[in-house]
Formats: structure tokens, sequence, C-alpha cells
């Protein structure tokens, strides 16, 4: 059931019955057809993924991986690599953005190590270290394929136990310093874009390094050619273990009828990931806020996807996903609660 | 202290002092500086309103002005006016979207009626009742210029109260049908665009009666040539009561260092009339979410705003205002509990 194999044979659409049932109590509610724009949507896509018009996201998590670059040797990231591993074990203690974020909204934090470079335990993390970092896709592939698949499946893994443990909305996150270059890398892998028109300042890059980060994607591409049809090829050559991870979040939720909630910028690359396995996955995720990355647009575009915060944030780790679990919640509240023209004389 | 010229005298713009501290402290987060995005924008507004570096934004609610429209006869709207008379007592009760939206989040919801049309006593609504329906803005001008200062007074008075009882965060709502035509009215005046750039379907008006809507819009200007640089005259000839009496809730909370927390379409209206009054109101307002009416750009671009939900929605009544009431509080959780370089080793 762990298995990228069995996930991917698992994924079916959306149940339009539900989705029409959530339809009819929506248009019910004592306010113009349509008018709560997005609440509503949500509403429906939530019934259509829970297969039923009761929608239940009272217990939910973000799910947060974090792995290191082997890249950051090319000099694309302001801060030092030991970042990764001093910030992570903030994840789950409520002190960092998601921590806090995720505390505020009543949201579980799982961090899951699948990558960090560093060969101490690290308190209140899951260790499922792959590799300490992946190798410098400027010299070579980041990973083996089996390593791209093992990523994908301990994301999987995380994901199937969550929803065993009844969460019924999960989120992804992820720490590792200089992963805007490899999110980058894929999403203008997929585009077949210019890597130029997709790469920003990530956490604080100065601006006369953005184009050398951009020059390094473009070298790592022309070098290790993945092929942008398949998924694991680009994840393998340009990608990163804790994006592959969030891949497998995305495929599982999708497999298990759970919706998922898309962070930013990394997180696109991981959903684009997941959609090119399978374009049905898309129909699960929840795009949450519009990262301040250039490239944005365009990964939003390919997925189809609108996001419902607009905040300019580019701190990823889950936070964006942690502040819109209280939209999706607001939006579910609003559905279950709101007076219906059946329960109010309203004229009609 | 209720008058609007004791108002119009007494607005000062953000204390820049405070907003310093509070970009200090959002500097010292761990985190890249900046990476939260507007969430530390709203803090250092917060700062710069409240005048010091600790923010509380618990207490709040939306104050909500209900009135009928005499344009209402020119057939601008989908629905029967009762509706702004039986919606109007559904506010305080939970019942509504912006009663359900607050109960979520929290915040009261105070109804106050400025010029229903409808004789009987409104179960949980406060009686300011001007009269009865503005008149037909179409065949003269909308009200008084002693009543449209009157409106303006009235708002100031509901919300000089709300502070007095501790409320810390104020968002403002209306109901009133057919209220999006003085709305684009005040905006396509103060903008100096043809209505037809800022008119919508509003609550539901079909395709083919907007042109109608805004050719009625535009014979309003033409016949009482409101002056652009004046907001009372404005009101007076193609405003509405409630919209008056929101723009006064933001002059109010502008001189007694409140956050005003905007709506949609309507509000951006009322908030372009405190603005044309007195434009230091911008400093104090935040807003909530772009309307799905067109226009809001328009509006928003005028004021120098930009919202931080993106939500398609055009129910009005305060229901995004509420909403975004979340985001707020979360950006002044985070900003208060997350830690700093000095409580953790980040390397730095």
């Amino acid at each position: 059931m762990n298995s990228l194999d069995y996930v991917l044979n698992n994924i079916d659409s959306l149940d339009r019955e539900s989705m029409d049932e959530a339809k009819k109590r929506l248009d019910r509610l004592i306010k113009p057809v349509g008018s709560l724009g997005k609440m509503e949507e949500i509403c429906m896509q939530l019934a259509g993924i829970y297969r039923k018009k009761e929608l239940d996201t009272s217990k939910k998590a973000i799910i947060a991986f974090a792995g290191d670059h082997g890249v950051y040797e090319e000099g694309v990231a302001p801060d030092p690599q030991s970042i990764t591993y001093l910030q992570f074990p903030n994840f789950t203690k409520g002190l960092n953005g998601v921590g806090v974020i995720s505390k505020f909204v009543g949201a579980d934090v799982i961090a899951i190590d699948v990558g960090i470079n560093c060969d101490h335990k690290l308190d209140g993390v899951i260790d499922k270290k792959i590799r300490k970092s992946t190798s410098n896709m400027a010299k070579g592939p980041a990973m083996s394929r089996d390593e791209a698949i093992k990523s994908i499946e301990i994301g999987i893994e995380a994901a199937n136990e969550c929803i065993d443990n009844g969460y019924k909305l999960i989120g992804i996150g992820e720490m590792g310093i200089c992963n805007t270059t490899p999110s980058s890398a894929i999403i203008s892998v997929i585009d077949g874009c210019d890597p130029a028109e997709v790469t920003g300042m990530g956490a604080g890059l100065k601006k006369d390094r953005i184009k050398h980060k951009a020059d390094t994607i473009r070298k790592a591409i022309e070098l290790n050619k993945p092929n942008r049809e398949d998924a694991i090829d680009i994840l393998s050559k340009v990608g990163g273990f804790e994006i592959g991870s969030m891949a497998g979040v995305i495929l599982a939720c999708s497999a298990r009828n759970v919706p998922v909630v898309l962070d930013g910028f990394i997180s696109y690359a991981a959903a684009l990931l997941a959609y090119t396995l399978n374009p049905i996955t898309r129909e699960y995720m929840i795009a949450s806020h519009t990262s301040a990355e250039p490239g944005t647009q365009k990964a939003l575009d390919m997925l189809n996807l609108s996001t419902v915060l607009n905040m300019d944030m580019r701190l990823g780790e889950g936070s964006g996903a942690a502040l819109a679990f209280n939209i999706i919640e607001a939006s579910n509240y609003t559905y279950t609660n709101m007076a219906t023209f059946d329960e109010i004389d309203m004229g009609r």
C-alpha cells in the first residue's frame, strides 16, 4: 500500500454525486447563489474528495520533510547549510513560522528528515534519512532513480500513517537550504521554459546572484537531460529528497481521498511531479498562497489552480498551507452552519 | 467627539517609532528577513496604529449598517427590496454569511438600521433610521447634505462606542438591496471613469441588465453633477445611508487609533469617501478580500491597498472582513509567539 505503483493505480476522480449534493446545500444557504466564491468551491471539492456531503476538517496536520542539496556548493543560497538541521527541530515545537501558525490554527506538525546533512539525531524529528544531502546536480544527477522512488515512498508512508490516525486535512511543508534551486529546475523542465523565467531570490539571495542561480540550473538541465514526461527522471536528476517526499504525500492523499494543501514554491514543484505521474492528483490539491517567487504563476497555471491567500510570503516550511487551513475550516463551518431558505423566511 | 468636523481634525499619521520597533522584532524572528510578507506588513501597520509594539487584536467586531435605495425602482437589482429587512436581523444571530463567519473567528456583529424601507422593529438591530430608503438618484439627489453628514456621524458614534467598549479591531459590513449601484456611482465619480467600467452583476444581476444598471448610474451622475472633490456632495447625490455610515466608522477608527478592515465593493466606496475627506484614513485601512465586482482593482489602486484574500466573494455584509480577521490575528500571533535568534541558536 506504500509502494508508488500501488498508489498510482488507486487514484480516482472526485465523486460528482457528493459534489452535486454539496452544491444543492450551498444554493439553499441564505445568500445569492455562488456569492461566497472560493469558499463554495472548496466545500464542493471537499465533498468530492471525501465522497460525502458532510465535511470534517477538524483534525489536520502539516507533514514537513527536510533534506540538503549538493548544488548548495555552487553558491545558490545566502544562508549556511547548517540552517537546515538547526531550524528543522523547531517545526514540532511551535517556535518557527510553520510551528507557530500551526499552533494558531490547531494543526499538528510532523517533521521527517529525508536527507539532512548532519550525523546527530534531531529532537522531535522522525529519521528517514536517505542520504546526507543529494549530489550536486551541476555535476551529475542529484540522486539515483531508486533514491527518487524511495523519497516518494517515504512521503506516501507518512501520509498513510497520518490518514490511518484520523487526519482529514493534510498540508505539505519542507526545509532545505537552497531548495528553491531544484524547485525552479523542476518547474522549468516541466514547463519547457528557460530557468531564468522561474528563478528568484528564494530565502533572500542578492539580486546579482540570481542570474548565477539560473545559470547553474540551466547547466544542470543541459548536463543531465531530464525527460520532461518522466517525473521520476526529473526528480532524480534535478530534484531533492524532500521534494520527492512531498509529491508522495500528494499521491497518497489522492489515493486515500484526503485533501492536500499546497504551500509555496517548493510545493508547486512537488505538485507538478505528482501531476506528471498522475494528473488526477490535481483534483485533490488546494493551493494556499501565491508565493513571492517568480515562476509561481507558471506553476499554478500548469496545475490550473488558484490560491486563496495573497500574502507575498516566501518562507516555505508549510507556513502558507497552515495559514490556509483556517480559510478551509471557515469555509466548511460556513457551509455547515449557515441557515438555509428552508429554515428562514426570506420571502422565497 | 461624534461630530464629523471634530473627527476630521483629529486624524494623525501612524507612529513611525512603534512601526520601527515592530520591524526590529520581525527581523529577529527565526526566518529570512521579510519572508512572511504581508503578515509582517500587517504587524507593522498595527504597531503604527496602536502606537506601541505590543499588539492586541483579540476583541473584534463587524459594524454593519443597512439601508434601502430609491434607485431600486429603476430595476437595477434581481432581488426584492424586502430582502434588506428580512436578512438584516440574521446578522447578529450567526445565521447568515457574516454572522456565521464572525462566529467562527470569534467576532461580534453590531447591526444598525440607518434607512431600511420598513416600519416594524427588527430583532437584534439598533434603530438609527434616517429615512425609509434614499430617494431615487436617477431623478434627483439620493439624500440631502444634512442627511449625508448625519449618516456619517451615526457611523462615527457607533465606532466610538465600540472603541469605548474595548474593541481593538473593527470591520465594516452592510446590507441594502441594490447598493452596488450607488457604490459603482461613487467609485466612478471619484475615479472619473465611465460607470460601465465599474459596474457589475452585484448579487446576481443578469448579464443583459448590467448595461441598464450602468446607464442608470450615468444618468444619475449627469443629472446630479456631484463634485468629485467633495465627498459629502458625492454621498448626498449618488450615495446611500449605509455607505455614509461605513465611511464614518473608518473616520472614527482613524481618529481613535484602531485598525479598520474593509470588506468588499461597497466598503471600497465608503473607503474612497473617507479617503477623499481625509487621505490619512488610508493608513488605518486593511483590505480584506478582492471582490468579484469589476471596478475593484480601480478602487484598490486609488486607495493604494492590496488585499490578503482572493476568494472571488461577492456577498458583502462584512463576510470578507470577518474572514480576514483570522489572517490578521494569525499575523499578530506569529509576531508575538515566534522565537527570535536571541532565544534560539541558529548559528548567528
